[in-house]
Parts: C-alpha cells; sequence; structure tokens
C-alpha cells in the first residue's frame, strides 16, 4: 500500500526550498536515508509554538527556568495520526514503524547516539559565535527578527559582537579546528571502528547529526568563504567527504515519493 | 586450557587493596563481567611513566601541547605478550582476543562508548571542585605529593580553594544534581532505550564508565558523607542501584581465577 507523505516541518531560509537548521536537517537525512515519502512545510520561527498548539502536542522540552520549550523538527504522520517532535524521538518512531526500511538508530543506541550529540556540541562550543550570528543572513525577515532577539537575550549581547575578529580570531578560529580534530580522533584512532562512520561501515543517527552541523556552517557562511573553505580542507578532507557521501540523501525540491 | 592472570595496572590508595580511579574502574568491572582472571598490580603516580618505559609502550596520548600522558590503566597479557593502555582501547583487545566472553562494546559502539564518557564529563564539569580536592586524602605520601603538584598547576590555584563553601556550596551542588539529571534523562527521557543500563537490559562499557565514577566519588567523600549520600538519593536512588547491580563485578582481593 502506498504511503502518503508523512509532513516535516521545518524552518525557510531567503532561498526557497533550501533546508539550513542542523536539528531538522538530521530527520531530511532520516527521510531520504529510509526512502520514505514526505513533504516539508515551512514554518517561520515565531510561528512554532502555534505549531504545536494547533497540532495539540506537548513542548518538546521544559527548560531549567520551567519555561516549555517549541522547536524543529516536528513530523506529522497522516497514515498514523502520529505527531512526534524531537529528532532522537522522530528518528526512533521512524525505525519503529517503518521496520523495513534502513535503520537509523541501531538497536540498544538510542542514549548514546543522543550523547553523541552532546560530546559533539561540547567540543564545538567555539563555532558558535562565528555560526550564530551568520546564519541570520540567510532568514527571512520575520524568523531573523524573532532569532536575533532570542538569541541576543541568550548572549547578553548583540550579535555581530559575538564573533571573533582581528587577532582572537586566528586563536579562536584555530580552537575551531581543534574542535574538528577531536570528533576525527574518536572516530579514527587506534581501536576505533573501521569505516568512515561514526558506527564504521554503517550510516546511523550521529552521522546525519555531524552531516546537519555541516550544513548549519555551509548556509550560515556561504560556500565561498574562506571559514567555509577552511572546514572543507582539514583532516583530510574527511568533512567534504562525508557531504559527498550523503548527498544522495539530501533529496529533492519535488520530495514526493511512494 | 587455563589462562594465567593478566596483569592490572592500577593505582593504590592507603587502604589496601581498595581501589579508586575512576578509568581504571572500568576495567576492574570489565575483566569481572566477562570471568577473565587477572591480577592488579599497584602502581603510585610518579611511577607511570617508568611502567610506560618498562614495558616498552608509546604513552597512552600526547596532549595539545605536544606533552607524551602517561596514565593507567595498563594491562599486561602474558598468555599474548600484549601490553596496552587507555581504557577503551582495553576493552576493545579484550572483546576480540576473548570473543567468548560477554561484549563490553557492543559492535560498531566503539566511538559511542567514548563519546558518552566525553558527554559524562562536559555534564559533571561542575563535581570536579569537589572531588579533586577529596581524593587527595586517600592517596599514600608519594602519589599525594604529585597528584596535589601537578592539579595545582593544572587549575592554577591551592586544591582545597577550590571546593565550594557557604552560600557558593548550595548553588554549586545543586549543578552537580543538575549534572547527574542530565544523564538521568539520556537514559529516561520518552523514546530511551528500555532497561536499566546505557544500552537497555545489557551492560555496557558506558555503564562501567558511570560506576567507574561513582566509585570514585563514593571513595573520595566516603560512605558516611552527606556529599555521597545525596548522591546515592537523587533521581529515586537510581545511582545507588546501579552500584548494587554492578556489585558482582567489583571482583575480591584475591582476584586470581581460572
Amino acid at each position: 500500500m502506498a504511503i502518503q507523505p508523512i509532513i516535516f516541518y521545518d524552518i525557510p531560509s531567503k532561498a526557497p526550498g533550501v533546508a539550513w537548521s542542523p536539528n531538522t536537517w538530521r530527520i531530511r537525512y532520516a527521510f531520504n536515508y529510509k526512502g520514505l515519502p514526505y513533504k516539508t512545510e515551512w514554518v517561520e520561527y515565531p510561528d512554532i509554538k502555534e505549531l504545536y498548539m494547533r497540532l495539540e502536542i506537548g513542548p518538546c522540552q521544559i527548560l531549567k527556568s520551567g519555561k516549555p520549550y517549541y522547536c524543529l523538527p516536528v513530523i506529522h504522520n497522516p497514515n498514523t495520526g502520529a505527531t512526534i517532535s524531537d529528532s532522537a524521538r522522530i528518528a526512533d518512531y521512524l525505525d519503529s514503524t517503518y521496520p523495513d526500511t534502513p535503520t537509523v538508530v541501531p538497536a540498544g543506541t538510542h542514549t548514546l547516539q543522543k550523547t553523541f550529540c552532546v560530546a559533539y556540541d561540547s567540543v564545538m562550543e567555539p563555532l558558535r559565535p562565528y555560526i550564530i550570528p551568520a546564519i541570520t543572513t540567510i532568514l527571512r525577515p520575520t524568523s531573523e527578527e524573532y532569532y536575533v532577539r532570542m538569541r541576543e537575550a541568550s548572549f547578553g549581547k548583540k550579535l555581530p559582537d559575538l564573533v571573533p575578529n582581528g587577532d582572537g580570531h586566528a586563536v579562536a578560529w584555530m580552537a575551531v579546528q581543534d574542535g574538528f580534530g577531536k570528533i576525527d580522533k574518536w572516530m579514527t584512532e587506534s581501536g576505533g571502528v573501521p569505516g568512515p562512520f561514526v558506527m564504521g561501515e554503517v550510516l546511523s543517527f550521529a552521522d546525519f547529526a555531524i552531516a546537519g552541523k555541516l550544513q548549519w556552517y555551509k548556509k550560515g557562511f556561504g560556500e565561498n568563504s574562506d571559514l567555509w573553505k577552511d572546514v572543507m580542507a582539514w583532516h583530510g578532507g574527511r568533512w567534504a567527504k562525508l557531504l559527498d557521501d550523503l548527498n544522495r540523501f539530501e533529496g529533492s525540491s519535488e520530495e514526493m515519493r511512494d
């Protein structure tokens, strides 16, 4: 029986049909890896909360402050009626609902896949002052205004003031390279799993998480920027190769399959 | 054919036969979980480098400064002649050398198990100012002198000055509880793997890593301390239960089996 396209809520950019959000990219890759039909609905930042209300689901997270947090990706599956938020939960849902498609979260690794993302973020902290301001340039006005206001409140400073410059840039950018170096080492040092991906020869959620971050940097910095060219050259070009390997799972603007 | 005991190098404490180091505990648990015979050789901190020279193995790590780093655990297997450093590499070695014993690092999870430890350390950072000074009290004089000198150089302050006190303690200790709360959430929140352990019903390296940290805190703070009692009570007693579940893999002072 044909599967009706699963509705996939993502955040738009100025360029029509161009996805950029690292967390939604995980699920975009997952849909294409699994060969599941899906249809993107683009939702601007200030409209995400309203989407949750309309879909009648609880917040994807309760912050330490006690405030509810509403974020994408969210999916709605018209075949089952299920609505799910949070990329790790969505990946699990797709695995268990469509067991005949390639597995994104191999059995028993749910917690380990999630903590891979925590470890990634902990070593890639130095990239945040570069990417957070950069991404504003590709958002549409309604999302840009919202994003800048929220992030400036969170950092306590104007976003352009976050970006390292002058001598500070050389040091800060080396820290970014070191961060990537740690991830490279996790995957290659003696005793590592043989194969190009986090779990070896087979793709999993963690690879989609890394590639999702790379998409974020690429869209934010621009393909012709020196920053992006640096990333593509580091560690024997392994980050460029990962994007190449996953290129066939990026999907098209058409998206409809069954 | 009987297996000769594998030599296991660990760091002693004042109490004879009492292990405390979080990284060596991972391998102590692994030996007992696998039912492999082993014999502990206790090595004081200042003698670890000399041990590496005597065993003719390279440093377990090259630091960012370019300096070699010598640490325990190290094992020497008289049955094969192999000498291995680094807990994750040792676990892999034991799995591949003794494939008929229970697996510590399930296939494909080597990188994920290591990054679980990175994620753990990133959220448990607030515990370091408590445990680093506390552990000095259980070391023998020769290790204590070395440990204090190295850690004070690294922190740039006297170890007793690290410990939060007064109002600072209440805030800092809550941050420790929050850190444990994040680990609890990784393992239990919706979509998590059912079962008490990181990979569900079956033990793996990540559980030995958590339990190794708990052993460290228990020995450093002392079983009757308020700090330790707090840890044992948090999150429905799940940390106490983990230690209980692993109690049968702590080994005895005898250690000889075959």
